[in-house]
């Protein structure tokens, strides 16, 4: 449990006008997570004491992480995660009717929350996104895009004219990541799932792609990086970062972001990575963005200018309704998303 | 070959009165080394011209790096190595007849050198070590030493109270590494191939020692260990590894010195380190030591000050004759040292 940076709170019991509905985690994930493992369920929500807000969820995260970190928690917790949501009634004056919010408020339509009872994960007011949709502050200008700003710029921190990898790259992480490579002047190469991914990959800039389903990695990356490769942003693990590490260059630095190839599976066993790391003086860091925490806004305003610059595009792959969450989920876990993956509830 | 950083130097040719005899890597290395990998080879040195000093090994270090490193070089190049050697004959003054140095000469008898014309690996007048062996410039106070020291302090930087896990424990680099961490007031766990030197860790300190040839290592650790493993200095990889990774808190830091249990044999697979690097946030690095060149008397200096201090203890597992080197090498892959492996030629 220790593990968890990023744990969901709620507060709601009985007798007040608005029903909250709220999957839950119903049976422990084996495998490939199924509409078994989900059960919906209401829950009246109480009237606002003072220091309470009342919110609306708009968009709700799917995102790889929640996979693993729910093995933490019993079978009957409500689903973690990040939501985008409006505030429809407010005895607080940080959280006004109508504002644009991110909470840690977790699969649930409706939430009643004081932000000073929390000591972690409180949610915050969006910051201007001008004409961009809110959604955008579970993706690009938010954790994930988060995790990309931090995780390539502190961690593997890329120099001009060095070449990256990056994996899961048509992914919201990944997509943005390669993105910033190319911004700091990097060769930039994505590996991804299909040909649709990588030829959308290559309208962002990538310089070379790959489809890991049907191309040799490591044969393709020798082409691709002619030079070597110096930074690595990994978000799968398994075989894949394999034939990626096996061609690092000397001080080259590895990122870890995830793991979701083996999110569903039992991790497999690879090439023992070790020696590599010695001989070549090899730097990897696995992270989770909450590191990052008093960071926070530097990250979202970064992108923002970014995005207004035309350096950096984002994609969404939006799933309709509420009842759909577990479905968007599954999808995603299957690399069934381009760029984000929320639910417009 | 980019990632050699320790290259062999020498110059010698024809017309002297010095003849120099010469370990010759004779055929690349499959599995163990063998007698027949090694050529004796007799060499006339050149009479010394200006800025050349000529001298005599007094002992030669034999080291795990060796065997992947010459993995690098074409069969008929001489035996890489650092050596403890006396001035016999100088035109040069930093040089003096009669000093002790430290020298890369390889595995030969005789150098004829002068350092202006090295770029990098220039040997070095020994500091004045008072009543200990000058084969401690091979060891404890050398280039195992240095690993030691900026390897555990910069790479794992172990805070007084955390636990340290050190494979390779017993060798010249583990046995110190244990040490240090005990003087910066953390529990040790030391990991060896014999009840013998566990039975020596104890005594220089450790608080636990696991035998991996008898015991369960993933099971051991978990007792020696109870509170999880903040800092692991990496000497040998593969399965002793992956069962120390996996036992690795949250922010824990690994320094990957070697791998020595792959250097004879095939790299094996292992149980993906990758997610559990995500979750725990664990750095890895894997670093030679060369890159604290610019600080070398540091560390030479403050091993030499807790030597005296009565808070560092070494060992060392001298073999006698020159023609012995390539038995005493196969002998330290195999784990057959405790502590520093030289031979006194």
């Amino acid at each position: 449990m220790s593990l968890l940076k990023n744990t969901h709170r709620f507060y709601g019991s009985s007798s007040s006008a608005v029903t909250a509905q709220s999957w839950i985690y119903a049976k422990v994930f084996k495998g490939e997570p199924t509409q078994q493992n989900f059960r919906l369920e209401r829950e009246d929500l109480p009237a606002l004491a003072d220091g309470d807000f009342l919110a609306r969820a708009d968009y709700i995260s799917v995102d790889p992480y929640m996979r693993p970190y729910m093995m933490a928690y019993p079978e009957g917790t409500p689903m973690i995660g990040g939501q985008v949501a409006t505030v429809l009634d407010s005895k607080n004056a940080g959280f006004p009717v109508g504002s644009a919010i991110f909470g840690q408020f977790g699969w649930r339509t409706h939430t009643v929350c004081n932000p000073a009872k929390l000591k972690t994960d409180r949610p915050y007011v969006l910051p201007d996104f001008g004409s961009l949709p809110t959604s955008l502050g579970l993706g690009v200008l938010g954790m994930p895009g988060n995790t990309a700003y931090f995780g390539l710029s502190e961690l593997c921190a890329p120099k001009e004219g060095e070449t990256v990898v990056v994996s899961g790259a048509a992914g919201a992480v990944g997509s943005h990541v390669g993105q910033i490579g190319k911004i700091k002047g990097c060769r930039v190469v994505g590996i991804a799932g299909s040909d649709a991914k990588c030829a959308w990959l290559k309208e962002l800039g990538f310089d070379e792609v790959i489809n890991y389903k049907t191309a040799n990695v490591y044969g393709e990356l020798k082409k691709a990086a002619p030079k070597g490769i110096d930074c690595y942003f990994d978000n799968v693990g398994g075989p894949i970062s394999e034939a990626v590490i096996k061609q690092m260059n000397v001080y080259g630095r590895i990122a870890v972001c995830g793991t979701i190839s083996n999110y569903n599976t039992a991790i497999e066993k690879v090439t023992d990575p070790l020696r590599q790391m010695v001989f070549k003086q090899l730097r990897m860091e696995g992270f989770l963005v909450w590191r990052w925490n008093n960071r926070w806004m530097e990250g979202i305003e970064a992108n923002l200018r970014w995005i207004r610059d035309g350096k950096l595009q984002w994609q969404e792959t939006v799933t309709e309704g509420f009842e759909q969450v577990p479905q968007a989920f599954m999808d995603m876990l299957k690399g069934g998303n381009t760029g984000k993956a929320v639910v417009k509830v």
